[in-house]
């Protein structure tokens, strides 16, 4: 796995919406209008800068707090503005994160951001249907379950839980310390990752995974689902890791096959 | 590209959330567990089955209407319920697309679904400095825009605009067939697709695109971004395509780069 230097971030930015979302048949709703000028007044300001009051929006737009509520209210799920403290700053663009085998820690750092992880458990448990068949075990075979919260810049930015067969690795949960990085643990016991299979998609949190990311249940997540093997083909591990829609984006590179 | 079969879908299933959302102090949400409950019925039913109504759940479970609703919005965002006429069916499960550089078409094609496409626009406007960089061209230079509805089975799911260089394909306005595959299009020409770079992230959709595709601005979309290039490096197309979150689902197969 040393192997894998961190990709080069050659992610395409992403294109505006087209005719600025206006409807083909009559006028844009008058929040999203505002949600519009108050986008460019965040180009102005750049990221970190403190925004005006909804109160100052709303008497510079001519509109009502509840209208400009509504817009800064998408504009923070999408993460262009942050809450802070209790006013709201312009948000930092979303980390850029590769799709590889490379874990967590490289991705973060080669944008330049400190990476962390946070534990929050450490457990041994009976695989359901869904471990089972992932890992390919036994159904109730011991698993152990570690879950982390995903730090960047100390800011939390995900949670991440990973499954691992506990015959296969019996001495993980004596000797594997959860602060460090998992995969230099399994390089440790002689386990080379070859390669995964990784699902993407949008979803909601649940209220723990709410509370522990400290972030809303309105928040779009996005939730990453791998199955990672080794050289034989056999699964090593099975992860479930949810990060904050309003804060990352993933990056694929795609070449053709050849003939 | 016809050396691109469509991948085998590999996807690994997503697992439950730990504990079952259930915070580690405290009751979780009334609506919440109400929406677990929903769910339970879901996993019994099976996809396109019609779900009791708002009333009967909740005197089922003894909550109000207000939280029956709630639960139900979220399991509608998610793709697990869906509105059917005036009655609320069971989801289908999610679409999984490889991210290939292979079409939609051959992408949706190969779960056994019916792809389509329907023209929305086809255009020739100056380019953007966001266009300009994609595609290495000037500033103001012509450039083709597409635009496309999705569809699977006759469903809108997404809505995909593609941005080529009218100076590169000069009769592509003239002679390429909307209702076709542009990949083919391209080959005609002579050009061979060698790579691409794809951003995956997600976001709201705008007013308009909210209403071409049939959905609501509430619901999270993916929004895929790509720049493709050819086998002289050069850039083909930015391509900016938006799909329904609680629809699609993507995949990628990842490897360890060999010493």
């Amino acid at each position: 796995m040393s192997s894998l230097p961190a990709e080069p971030v050659r992610a395409p930015a992403p294109l505006a919406a087209v005719r600025s979302g206006v409807p083909e048949h009559g006028e844009p709703p008058k929040y999203f209008q505002v949600k519009q000028k108050i986008d460019a007044v965040l180009e102005e300001l750049g990221p970190g800068a403190t925004l005006p009051t909804e109160r100052q929006f709303a008497d510079r737009f001519g509109v009502s707090r509840m209208t400009v509520r509504q817009a800064i209210r998408e504009l923070r799920l999408e993460g262009r503005v942050q809450r802070s403290g209790r006013s709201t700053v312009a948000g930092r663009p979303k980390l850029v994160q590769p799709l590889t085998l490379a874990s967590y820690t490289e991705g973060v750092r080669s944008q330049g951001r400190r990476p962390g992880r946070e534990l929050i458990i450490l457990e041994r448990l009976p695989a359901d249907a869904a471990l089972a068949t992932g890992l390919r075990i036994e159904l109730g075979a011991p698993v152990f379950h570690l879950e982390r919260l995903l730090l960047a810049d100390e800011e939390r930015v995900g949670l991440e839980s990973t499954y691992l067969s506990a015959a296969r690795f019996p001495t993980l949960i004596d000797e594997f310390d959860p602060s460090t990085s998992l995969y230099a643990y399994l390089r440790g016991t002689g386990v080379v990752l070859a390669d995964a299979d990784e699902r993407i998609e949008t979803v909601l949190g649940s209220p723990r995974e709410v509370q522990l990311i400290g972030t809303t249940p309105a928040l779009p997540m996005l939730l990453l689902s791998r199955v990672t093997r080794d050289r034989q083909g056999e699964p090593v591990e099975c992860v479930r890791s949810l990060y904050r829609g309003d804060r990352f984006s993933f990056t694929a590179h795609l070449t053709a096959e050849e003939d």
